[in-house]
């Protein structure tokens, strides 16, 4: 195990990627092939700034169960009239089948599998060994669990590499290129990934082998599910009590209490200029996606016999926040609303 | 209400101490006197940075109910041979009687009230108004109903002026002189209070009117409280998945989990240097103390009608704690030895 975290920075990332693409050309013998499958909120801006900074040899190809997203990507970087050339797959199968990298999406557990059933060729034939160094980057944020069987389905019947690299950053992040990506990856391939990963993103994370980057991020995410509700009730305490909202955050900030939702995003408006709720929590980190980490932390707290006492209390304040009208589809520092707190 | 933190920076404080105790000495004729009552474990040492920085021409009068501890605050500054003058009270009504100033440092609200009982002369008598210049500094964490009620007694007595200034920095910062006051206090009184606190800390907040002190400290450890046992959770929940601890922690700190227990208190032995963790959980803050600040938050809450979602479920963690031998009398970060963290 790793005793440090490894971060790639921007210097680094040219010169690995001319390497990386060398190596491509030269082991296969042709242009680089790439699969793209999940083009959602998340997956098309990732795609695209993957497909704009690929070169016009590579091809890149894409899959979605929504045909409207695969043509409007096949219409957007038509249009654009660079970077890698573009081309429809039929089925997730497809777009992974010649790629010698192939970088999955995906919102559930239920998908990842289930994409990768279709993928992966059945076990024990002639054709399993095809194509033992194809790259699978799942950046789905899923179990790790689910994420270990999948990537046990790749490698055993020989059929690739697997690695999971969930991202933060949020569709701002993925659009201008500025996610941070967690990697749970063996340490052989972290230079073949990193590369790729700094071409939809900022900084990749190493935090140890395959499952490592899911399991980080979900205790990372976690804990800010949890700190979330307790700086709204905290700054829902001081302005009941009659503190000024603004010098209780700076109190707060230069204090014990200071975190990324008293900091960064402050729940109370006109407190951090620029923040959700400065704009009627519209944009940021949905209430149901934090929802959906935290449940997902939680599940896999249970499977790993750890012990948590706020989890199931914080999931039940967003699963009842979500319910309310004036929450639902808001940044999940609209839990200050859900308790009340003076807007 | 104040836009902004006011903080006092060492630079100015010598200014603002020399200035404040001329006028003390021209008031009223003499050299100053002072009060200080509660000689426990954070008294006795702001005490003595008070004795050693006063001049020798002041006299400061110090009770506690335990005549031990009076005795040897006479003994040792007896020894240190430099600093005010100091004298015993046989009471808390005889220390604060001919003092400009009187500092209350006190465990539990009731102990704040039954002392001010004894120091405020009864109202409406002839003596009222005798010295309505006594400035009383309560640095005592209670709850600011608490404050408010002893506050009115104060002023519509007329005897004085009193002001809610509680503390953080620990029985650390109180013996090094480097705690942070956050400040409740009308306006007027700033200039008079600042470079008092200076000379026992090294930072004041002024958080708004009287008992803005305490609601800024409540609200803050409150936050403080949570963070402790989401963060013991969440490096517990990647331990449990096979992080390594230092990694787990880094990612945390650079992404949105970070928090004070996750950066400077980690409760993982080894993760930072120095921490309560690394030394079996002795020192820092104390799972007594926590509990007690919590219990405060929760109590003020209610009356405000504040609506708390995970305040009851966090008290019990640390009632539960406290009750476990491994834990009782330990740095609040033994939660993660509570939850069961492999250490």
């Amino acid at each position: 195990m790793r005793s440090n975290v490894r971060i790639t920075t921007p210097l680094v990332r040219s010169a690995l990627q001319s390497i990386q693409r060398r190596s491509f050309s030269a082991s296969v013998g042709r242009q680089a092939q790439w699969g793209f499958i999940g083009l959602g909120q998340m997956g098309y801006n990732m795609a695209r700034n993957l497909q704009a900074k690929l070169p016009s040899s590579d091809t890149i190809r894409v899959f979605d169960i929504n045909a409207t997203s695969i043509q409007k990507f096949a219409n957007e970087t038509k249009a654009l009239g660079s970077g890698a050339a573009v081309k429809i797959a039929a089925s997730a199968r497809e777009a992974a089948e010649d790629a010698e990298t192939t970088i999955t999406v995906l919102p559930q557990p239920s998908h990842v599998k289930n994409v990768f059933g279709q993928i992966l060729k059945p076990p024990l034939s002639q054709e399993v060994v095809s194509n033992p160094d194809r790259l699978f980057i799942d950046c789905s944020t899923i179990d790790p669990s689910s994420s270990r069987e999948v990537a046990n389905a790749v490698h055993t019947t020989r059929q690739g590499r697997f690695v999971d690299a969930p991202m933060s950053g949020g569709i701002v992040g993925a659009t201008a290129g500025t996610l941070t990506f967690m990697l749970g990856s063996s340490d052989s391939l972290i230079s073949r990934v990193e590369p790729i990963l700094m071409m939809m993103g900022k900084r990749v994370i190493h935090c140890g082998d395959q499952g490592a980057g899911l399991s980080g991020k979900l205790a990372n995410n976690y804990l800010l599910a949890i700190n979330n509700i307790a700086t709204a009730e905290a700054m829902n305490l001081g302005i009941k009590w009659g503190l000024d909202p603004k010098v209780l955050a700076s109190l707060i900030n230069i204090s014990t209490g200071k975190c990324w939702p008293s900091e960064i995003n402050n729940p109370v408006k006109g407190v951090v200029e620029g923040s959700p709720a400065s704009r009627d929590y519209s944009g940021g980190f949905g209430i149901s996606l934090m929802k959906k980490d935290l449940g997902l932390a939680i599940q896999a707290a249970s499977e790993a016999g750890a012990r948590l006492e706020l989890g199931d209390r914080a999931k039940q304040v967003y699963d009842a926040a979500e319910q309310q009208e004036d929450c639902k589809g808001r940044d999940f520092s609209v839990v200050y609303r859900y308790i009340g707190g003076a807007e």
